[in-house]
């Protein structure tokens, strides 16, 4: 965590600002390791607080050491114009895209506490943790990785798990227990269980409809790992693929394999959506391909950077993200893989290694 | 759903307000049904207006038949002035204590798109729909008591699931199925088992520790039925519990009971905790009594009213919420009884049924 807080202190150094007040709950865990439910960082370049209430004060001092344990109580008022006044910071800035406006407007009050000459000003910011957790250090690319193994273990046994007569729920719930049995902390988002016509709906939930032979089966499931996540998606099948089914799923890899070859750091994010949606376009299936590429992973299985048509956001190198192009036809169903990669050097490397479906000629 | 809508256009005109926009997903729920992960409801007492996202459109049309859907993209500047155009709204009220000042400040450059004279003034409010929320009507207690009879059959599960050399863990993994496959939509909470020392935490989360024979094994757990959620806590024992678990428990229920027996429509949060807190303080265990009451259950498992020390929320007919007093000794361990009740006319009618530990004399 001390190197996260080492490479938040540059930015909060070039936003011209001396301290930093975290509110968001992921911030707070990415630079402190606090895993409870409430409380506030306060970051200077040569401190580092966190003010929680009674409830988790005694687990704040385990689990972040880097950081002095305020114990507060009520509003802002009970302790943040003390804490200003003893560090002597005069810009703060804070998360206005996490801050509520009732939080904010009680902000705003403590801070008229302070006499006028030590009051400070409130500078609103936007994604500036954000931006440090997108690229990934070796311990977090260690984490996501364990996390990327279990979820390819469990596409693994969803192929051996599904028989015929199963309903969507039901495998969805054989999965669940298998991530939660081999250690998953929760799961970081609902399993996605989708057959036949269900599966042209991306979000879809799992439902009592029983999976039939050669339709697509869309899995998209993820674990946590000391924090971290993973997210992966196959597109299987119950027996013999139909053809409808193969030559989808082709175009789809054919899309993915594309974004693959090309990606590179310094590209940005809509730049990286266009080589794939070039492949389904030319295939004549643009509009069926209604999301973006893919999303950052790490403690939120969606987090910075965005692979989307409008993203401006540039990948560099150690992000890790999500390819997943998928073709989804109302009626028929739908086809999406997703596939986790860490962008090296070089390109991005594959963390994610769950089969797929089968599409050779003649299979 | 048109039920509730009805309540809250009732507390929109008390609020002199023309329109309500509603942002928090839980309000959204209870007003709309629309289960999705994005939206805003935009309420008149001629009109009701659900805005989402591509995503979301038709499943909004599924799920909220009283609501106009209106198909959004980007952010407010882009639906917002014309809506309110329309509609003619001039005292728009927010939840201020839900938007972020980023979104609220979004809003604010949103309505400065209109001509001066069509322009609304934006009005904070805080908790509005909360407390329309906490009186339940016929079909919510019905849901409310399902959830109940679920959670009571898990702490049944449990007395009997509970061998010598488990662990918490496991016990907490054999509850999750047991709720999962009988039904739970998801859990509302992680369950909580803490056994001997641990569970003198409130808070604690399932360890590797092996439950011991004669101790104190905490368990609050809770369930979902379509949105309604319920709460328990059963303190329970592995073989013949310790003289000081049957001492500590009698003092624990004859503190539930004073609230059962004392607790009316027409009084105070505060009040309802001093009926219990009276009876642990006699017995010289104040200290050791470190929360509320209790707190309203509904389609969140806290909301209001709340019941506390300093909580000055009125009861009235028609609460849901827990009555949940406790004993926690650093070292030795706590015990904490939770049921939930339904407040009537005659009182409060306990809803929550799961045997609880044998403490009469002798056993």
């Amino acid at each position: 965590m001390s190197s996260h807080l080492k490479k938040l202190r540059v930015k909060i150094r070039e936003n011209q600002l001396d301290a930093l007040l975290v509110s968001n709950a992921t911030n707070r865990r990415y630079l402190s390791g606090f895993t409870g439910s409430a409380g506030f960082l306060f970051i200077t370049q040569s401190d580092a607080v966190l003010a929680t209430d009674f409830r988790y004060v005694e687990q704040a001092g385990i689990q972040s050491p880097d950081f002095r344990i305020a114990r507060i109580g009520g509003g802002f008022a009970g302790w943040f114009p003390e804490l200003v006044n003893t560090l002597g910071a005069r810009q703060i800035g804070f998360e206005s895209d996490d801050l509520t406006l009732a939080s904010y407007r009680q902000l705003v009050k403590a801070a008229r506490k302070l006499p006028p000459k030590s009051r400070p000003s409130l500078v609103s910011t936007q994604g500036m943790i954000e931006s440090v957790r997108a690229v990934k250090d070796v311990d977090e690319i260690r984490l996501i990785e364990k996390a990327a193994d279990l979820a390819d273990a469990a596409e693994e046994y969803a192929v051996t798990s599904l028989r015929p007569g199963m309903t969507e729920k039901q495998l969805a719930w054989e999965l669940e227990k298998f991530l939660k049995e081999k250690g998953s902390e929760g799961l970081p988002f609902d399993i996605i269980v989708a057959s036949g016509p269900n599966s042209a709906l991306p979000h879809a939930q799992p439902s009592d409809r029983v999976i039939e032979s050669g339709e697509p089966v869309v899995i998209d499931l993820g674990t946590r790992t000391q924090g971290y996540t993973s997210d992966i998606t196959r597109t299987i099948c119950l027996g013999k693929p139909s053809a409808e089914l193969v030559r989808i799923s082709r175009i789809v890899q054919q899309a993915q394999d594309a974004a693959f070859a090309g990606i590179s750091s310094g590209i940005s994010g809509g730049e990286a959506d266009r080589l794939a949606r070039k492949v389904i376009e030319e295939a004549n299936y643009g509009e069926a391909f209604g999301h973006g590429l893919g999303h950052g992973v790490g403690i939120d299985t969606h987090e910075q950077p965005r692979l989307g048509q409008n993203s401006s956001d540039i990948l560099a190198e150690g992000m890790v993200f999500t390819i997943e192009p998928g073709i989804y036809l109302p009626v028929w169903g739908g086809v999406r893989i997703e596939d986790m990669v860490l962008l090296e050097k070089e390109g991005p490397r594959i963390i994610t290694r769950a089969s797929k479906l089968k599409l050779r000629e003649g299979s």
